[in-house]
């Protein structure tokens, strides 16, 4: 199989795609895939999910037996919200119901392609929760071997499903900069895959959700596009799935991209803010949004000059904004996320509160996570919970009514 | 809105359309909706879920604002298993991928539409778990109020979901099979809508899995259908769901229905193995497959003459068939199941190794509930997780390698 190269996308110089080898020598910053798709075609016969856009893949083609049924995340309104705020019209994409109950397995099944077509007969990942989870079930289904490295104060509810999967969990103790490092030194001799969260073919994966959304809007981007920014890779991805329409023809303008982070841990929001082109480490990240609590995204500097490049924007949101939101959004509107995805809803509302966004313009709000996986940090005091005896029911709920 | 009427399915009694007077006063058992279908046609250009199978749905219209993107669950086969135990071709259909994490939301869509289009201004459930959370989301997107009555003694993180979706939950000190009555004497009182298991708007909904079923199989039904079984509610629906397509004359036969319990609660599959008519109550449900372990089931009557009728059968399978049933499915399919719906895997493999499915049929598995809800009963020191310094990390791996 002939490979597209890689590039680094912060100096521009080529790679080899060598997927033991992710990273700018120069730069330091994440090689990016080099594709560009010959033959950009929408398959309209099939399902949505990598399957129908594989023209737009740097895939030679979608083996099912690879595949748990990604691809597919409903868009719909958020009418009840947008009548209470009144603000401009917003839909979500809820990729939280992607098999494994995140957005991760939109670049799990094309990093798992990979993998298998490169002959890799072990993956491996960094990750406590939502990457462990998706890229051990979909080795398992392809038959790979997966060892995840944690944290060793990492608690052990996070990594179950990745461990129901089969994967060798391993508790690592020592310094975590280190280990990421160490890990693909590891991948280098040993030839495992290490995929992370921004391999450049997991990117590839999330251009998916870009071409799902332009379809479900009837054949349009979005205006806006709001998104979760942890590492950076899925704003990257989401972008390039734009850029890609774009080439094609078949939108002429790309959504201007909102990244949302935590305030209490906002490398790259704190950077954009600022003006700055690349990103400070967070000391010490503070926030209810664990599945975004990056101190040190390796994408940072990325996610800047694209953001830059394309008129983009970050935002910052507080733990209170995102409580609400989150709460907004399960009792308004029926979904139920985890906080890192109520994110977009806390940004979107103050900025449609300040007016930052026109009456008319279309907003998506990607919702990465699903809240099912997030119930241990529920304040259950705020919730609507009551005792009683049988006998006293009826009049409680009289006088309830 | 003129209502199709409801029906006693023992006794064949005609009953007037209301929502608040669900039980045969002769029988005792759960009124179905007499409705048959005018105008069985496949919407073709709607995405799968209630809209593309509306005429075949007691529904006069679908309202894209009451729906949280339920639907369109994906079917893909199962060829790792298949070929490690040389079975005949199987496949899964996972409906936990749907909003809330399992297969009610199919019939919660449809029963929320019925409570807004009868002016309902409140809906309850009794539950813990998958219909509560699937209920109270359902009502929360479309306005509604939910209240949920629970046993006292349910742990608190099973009712978390729908206490997020802001329902009024109620822990509830005394007898539960009163509990059961009772709600409905409340529900009848104060013109709340008490959508249980066995509600037929809710057991209407469920037939459109069999739809999607049938044209994810390419336009034709699976020889065999295995779904776990509680109430009875599913199955019936399943069933229901069959039977339009053959009256509309898209399949021949309807599929072979395996219903499965867990041994340890198996109430309708007892009193299916003894050919009785009726289902004797269990007195101390045993199991890890919680979803199901229903010792009365309020539909078993039901579930055991339909099943005579059509063909059917029930199986029971034990605790230890179960947890390799769920580790199964998660190491060499990727697919991370709760126990409930692991056990349709345990008795398929079972029959498929008495040699009781034909080398030819096509079984099609029926997943339930997503095994992130269930986390909390995983056996940790089944999973291989290690511990280890970052400097031994190299050696470690190699090793292991």
């Amino acid at each position: 199989m002939s490979l597209d190269a890689f590039i680094c996308p912060i100096c521009r110089r080529p790679y080899p795609a060598d997927v033991r080898s992710l990273f700018c020598r120069a730069c330091g910053d994440p090689l990016l895939s080099a594709f560009v798709p010959k033959s950009p075609a929408i398959r309209r016969g099939r399902p949505m999910g990598v399957a129908r856009y594989l023209g737009f893949l740097p895939l030679p083609e979608f083996d099912p037996d690879l595949s748990l049924g990604e691809g597919g995340a409903p868009l719909f309104p958020l009418n009840r919200l947008r009548s209470v705020f009144r603000t401009p019209p917003l839909w979500v994409k809820n990729e939280a119901v992607n098999p494994t109950g995140s957005f991760k397995d939109r670049g799990s099944i094309v990093a798992i392609h990979m993998a298998k077509a490169l002959g890799f007969e072990t993956v491996g990942t960094i990750s406590t929760g939502n990457m462990a989870g998706s890229t051990a079930a979909y080795a398992a289904k392809a038959g790979l071997r997966t060892v995840v490295f944690i944290k060793d104060d990492t608690p052990l509810e996070k990594i179950l499903s990745a461990g129901m999967h089969g994967a060798n969990v391993i508790r690592v103790r020592g310094n975590y900069a280190r280990l990421f490092v160490k890990s693909f030194e590891i991948g280098r001799v040993l030839s495992f895959y290490f995929i992370n969260s921004v391999d450049p073919y997991r990117i590839e994966g999330y251009k998916v959700t870009s071409f799902e959304i332009f379809e479900q809007m009837g054949g349009k981007a979005p205006d806006y596009l709001f998104v979760p920014v942890s590492s950076g890779g899925h704003l990257i991805g989401l972008l390039r799935g734009f850029l890609d329409l774009k080439r094609a023809g078949l939108i002429r303008r790309i959504p201007r991209i909102v990244g949302v982070q935590a305030r209490g841990c906002a490398p790259i929001a704190r950077a954009f803010a600022r003006g700055r082109a690349a990103v400070a480490p967070v000391r010490k990240p503070q926030t209810i949004a664990h599945a975004i609590a990056n101190p040190q995204p390796p994408a940072g500097r990325v996610v800047l000059k694209l953001l830059a490049a394309h008129g983009g924007a970050m935002e910052a949101v507080g733990e209170t904004e995102i409580l609400r939101a989150q709460r907004l959004l399960a009792e308004d509107e029926g979904l139920l996320s985890d906080p890192a995805s109520a994110t977009v809803l806390a940004a979107f509302l103050r900025m449609s509160k300040e007016g930052r966004i026109p009456a008319g313009a279309a907003s998506v709000l990607v919702i990465t996570g699903s809240g099912l996986k997030t119930l241990g940090d529920v304040d259950s005091s705020r919730l609507r919970i009551a005792e009683a005896d049988l006998s006293d029911l009826p009049q409680l709920m009289a006088a309830w009514k």
